[in-house]
């Protein structure tokens, strides 16, 4: 890796691990929980509220920004840094994904995917090549590699025939990557198919990658059989390097691979759930919407040291909520990604002092439960 | 007043005035302009967002409260100070106002108004004496008396019908109100009639009220009538108690009505403009939808020192509106309030320099342009 990326270990217990990654714009302790700022921002939150919550790195979506503003205006503007006005980390994806979920009209072949836009139906392409070129203007820490992923259940001619374009996508991809101050991370496919995983994960693991990307899950695949692929894929992939589990996900679904040796992660269930009213405590999830809270002066979470849990019951919340305040939004959200954040720490705490399979059990327990 | 309440001269510049209003929560230094949460939260930001933008009192609807979550409810839960977690002074209306604009079926008559809710058809009843309280039940710091306000334009006769009426509901609410930590403004009535405001205010003025509002204005009269109107009530008004014109305005309004000798101000505009993209700066109004703003590294008002344009540009908060992100509407509300109350500080020095004269001349020009 070059001078401003390394990856240094400072604690492992069992297969779980506890690495610092240092990026251009900042340093990253893992295992770590990326929010997603879809659009430059998380939803309902200010950068500065993001920042207090506890967030160390920013996840945007590609496809989002090349659309709007687009990735040449945001170069124009300085990247995405300065343009978003946010000095830590940014992680990008490649634009695959959303083009495969919401852009209509999508045609695949080996060259890339041309596709129509789900804003105004204006047709683009993307390709490897072009995949790294936008994200090289917008000028994330990371970058992604553009790949293929299949839906559960797929059979085992799509997956294989995706995880061996996206191989090759992967080799253009490098091929095509110029930037030295932005890592680029490989991403396994395979579908849940664990001979075709291993197959995948064993030549991606050949490439000289920053880092790799576990994809393809959380596709609706059972989890016990995600849980196969993850703990397959972590074993294959570079002791050195980190290990991404992309779009995952609940907070007992993170205990369970940081166990498998996982390091990063991000989902939009945190800032999602919260804006549906739906909220992570120590003691299980609870909507916010039940009537039962409508006197309930005690905080969402008495564990809690949010500005949220700080300062606001669940009766005034739920009023928020009822009353269709954008404030609640702001609320819910601060609490959810607080939450996150703070699992992160403890995680990482856990494995520093060797206690993360006794903190993982406790936990899954209390996260089983139902708090309303 | 009882001791909790003392308002206090510091300062006099014509009939421009500063004083200093001490509330059971804290001081109001005047004049001030209290921005507006309707079911007890300013939209789009979060209690410490509405500080640090400069707020010292907050108001809130007692329409919107009384039908949810409701005032019994408030009350069981400490009430609106306690419930909705604001430390500062809040003034509440009387409903009123609401009632008129936003329910169904309205009767009203000597003992009051009926009328359905909004929100689902139910139906109410709010008299001179159940405006005040739940008023005592919501706990503000200032509560409003009841009052009819008629539109514009209306007739004499159904201007002084509104007005009679208004001022014997003004003697009931005294003789209903109890809460000695609780402050009762009067409301003058008389719509858009000189002789009429002139004797109403008159009569209003004799009523041992510890403030008064000026009702009835900014619904759709012309601009000069309006400080026609302005300038005949304020004078007529007792010189020690506070004067707040009621739902105005913009800037321009802030600065007429207090060279008009007016202490208090409350109005939408700084904070539903925000959520439309009409933003206030040195330079005049502008809309940040534009598209010339596509690529403008400046920040909103380079003369603002607000969270917003400390760190976020034109072009970012142009994507953020256009992306329909709930941060554009609070990235932007925390500049609109920023400017309002940066405005009225500079107010107050000016009068305290006895240089507002001079001040408001300057700032009506720089008002009157359009900033894009």
């Amino acid at each position: 890796m070059n001078a401003s990326f390394r990856f240094e270990r400072s604690a492992v217990d069992g297969r779980a691990r506890g690495f610092r990654l240092s990026l251009p714009h900042g340093v990253v302790e893992t295992p770590a929980f990326m929010p997603v700022g879809t659009q430059g921002t998380v939803k309902a939150l200010t950068h500065r509220q993001l920042e207090e919550c506890g967030a160390d790195i920013l996840l945007a979506n590609t496809y989002h920004l090349m659309l709007r503003p687009g990735g040449d205006r945001v170069a124009a503007l300085g990247g995405l840094h300065l343009f978003a006005g946010w000095g830590k980390p940014i992680l990008t994806d490649s634009g695959g994904y959303q083009v495969a979920s919401l852009a209509a009209l999508r045609e695949i072949d080996e060259d890339g995917v041309v596709f129509r836009s789900h804003l105004d139906g204006s047709a683009h392409r993307l390709s490897p090549e072009r995949a790294v070129e936008i994200q090289e203007r917008l000028g994330s820490d990371v970058a992604m590699v553009l790949d293929e992923c299949v839906r559960f259940p797929a059979t085992l001619d799509d997956a294989r025939t995706a995880a061996e374009r996206s191989l090759r996508w992967a080799v253009r991809s490098l091929a095509a990557h110029r930037r030295a101050d932005q890592a680029l991370f490989g991403i396994v496919q395979g579908g849940a198919f664990l001979d075709l995983r291993r197959e995948n994960t064993g030549e991606l693991a050949e490439l000289p990658f920053q880092g790799y990307g576990i994809g393809g899950l959380a596709v609706g695949e059972p989890r016990d059989l995600r849980l196969e692929v993850v703990d397959l894929v972590a074993a294959l992939l570079p002791e050195d390097r980190p290990r991404y589990l992309m779009g995952v996900g609940t907070p007992a679904d993170v205990l369970d691979a940081v166990a498998l040796g996982v390091d990063l992660f991000d989902c939009v269930l945190p800032t999602r759930n919260a804006r549906n009213g739906s909220l992570f405590t120590s003691a299980g999830r609870l909507s916010i919407k039940n009537a039962r809270f409508a006197d309930d002066e005690a905080p969402l979470d008495p564990d809690c040291d949010c500005y949220t849990c700080g300062h606001f019951s669940r009766a005034y919340l739920r009023h928020l909520f009822q009353a269709r305040e954008m404030t609640a939004a702001t609320l819910n959200t601060i609490h959810n990604l607080s939450f996150y954040f703070r699992l992160m720490r403890e995680i990482r705490g856990a494995i520093a002092s060797s206690t993360f399979g006794a903190y993982r059990r406790e936990r899954l327990l209390a996260f089983s439960r139902n708090a309303g």
